[in-house]
């Protein structure tokens, strides 16, 4: 008999967010379940990793059905690391990743600990998909995403993805029948325009937080992930990890 | 008389770190110099933001020469956002990031916080420059970097960058004269082979620190950074915050 596959579940918003119990409670159709998960929310930890402290992991007791879980005090890359390196019983077929309570499209996905996990999966050789829904809500409705995660994990177990390449796969806050279908996509062009709202504490020293506007470029591209949420699709986006950008370089060559 | 370029410095080593003080004293002759930094090392911080914590800042008196410098208490890329959106006269012509103390070549460009403020920069549409030594001796001898950055800044305020690419240049640990000279590359696909040394505390509990090995999967091939590096060359990476695998989208949409 053909071995299950091993599936490395994970998050950025800590290992009892609603979030990941959804998906751990899906990925376990399709083989044996580990969860390796921050034990704390880790929202915007793009892909840092922990060198300048030690780290610690703890065995919890979140997940229904799954082999183990682990929750562990690093990023969302130091969880898919320890995984890998030291808790899973072999090399993983696939690393699930969220599903993230609030949108990773277009440029948030370098901001976001979700996808950069799902891209140290990539890293590490493995097949490895981020979910997120629109939705912040710590009592989101996930229940819409069941069965298109269902679709996307059939077919990434059945048809590996190339070395080096990874899915982001954005969810609209809709409900099932609402929702117009799959749509693979680009990443649109769209950024943040910051402000950092200015407070004062007690003692009448400034503070700030981060805050900020986002603007997409291009809200008329039909191609791209921020049309395809706007328009009540899934969004799915190949990601890469090789950042190098290749039409430049014979310019770059030319002028330096 | 045409304005004199406003130049934004910063780094991931924290705001009193020599390469950052090698970097503002060379920046300062190209235009007018504001450093915004980190107030402690953020190494390994990757793209991460800081959302669940308030950033505070303050005027700092390292640097010689430059318009005014600050320390913030958040990441690298906070200290870009902070200085474009609060601290800045106005938009800088000119992000550079660093000299970080260590490379930043190949796949280290995700992990680096150093990379991810020049990505920021970028992102902001500005033209932006992350450079790294590969020394990771706080002490580190930064005298042969000095003509090449300053080669590599004016040719960048010349011939800006295009909207969404930065560069990424690593010098060797080499004196001038054995550098062998400037060559642009793509990034080396290459990874970190992972362990994490588990040791006691006092009370038996374990913890873990991540060390890891680094694997080059093309050591032989010259178009990229690594080899570049290790034949002397001084290494110029054009990198793009567009991530999608454009080349696969075809595929998954036969697929999915």
């Amino acid at each position: 008999m053909q071995q299950k596959p091993l599936i490395l579940v994970t998050n950025d918003d800590g290992v009892s967010a609603p979030g990941i119990l959804h998906l751990s409670s899906i990925a376990k159709k399709f083989g044996d379940v580990y969860v390796i998960a921050p034990d704390k929310p880790q929202s915007g930890m793009g892909h840092a990793i922990t060198i300048n402290a030690m780290l610690r992991i703890q065995k919890t007791n979140y997940h229904a059905g799954v082999i183990e879980e682990y929750s562990c005090t690093g990023t969302p890359v130091d969880c898919v690391k320890m995984a890998i390196s030291k808790l899973l019983p072999r090399k993983p077929d696939l690393v699930l990743s969220g599903i993230n309570h609030g949108s990773n499209s277009s440029i948030n996905v370098i901001y976001s600990g979700t996808m950069s996990a799902a891209i140290e999966g990539s890293l590490e050789g493995t097949s490895a998909i981020g979910f997120s829904l629109s939705d912040y809500d710590i009592n989101a409705d996930f229940s819409a995403t069941s069965s298109y995660i269902e679709k996307i994990t059939a077919s990434v177990l059945k048809d590996e993805l190339p070395k080096g390449v990874c899915l982001n796969v954005n969810f609209p806050k809709l409900k099932s029948d609402e929702i117009s279908g799959l749509k693979v996509c680009r990443q649109a062009k769209a950024n943040w325009v910051e402000d950092f709202e200015e407070r004062k504490d007690p003692y009448g020293r400034s503070y700030y937080w981060l805050t900020g506007k986002f603007v997409n470029f291009e809200p008329d591209a039909k191609d791209t992930d921020e049309w395809a949420l706007a328009n009540g699709y899934v969004s799915v986006v190949p990601i890469m990890h090789d950042l190098t950008a290749h039409n430049y370089i014979t310019h770059l060559k030319n002028t330096l």
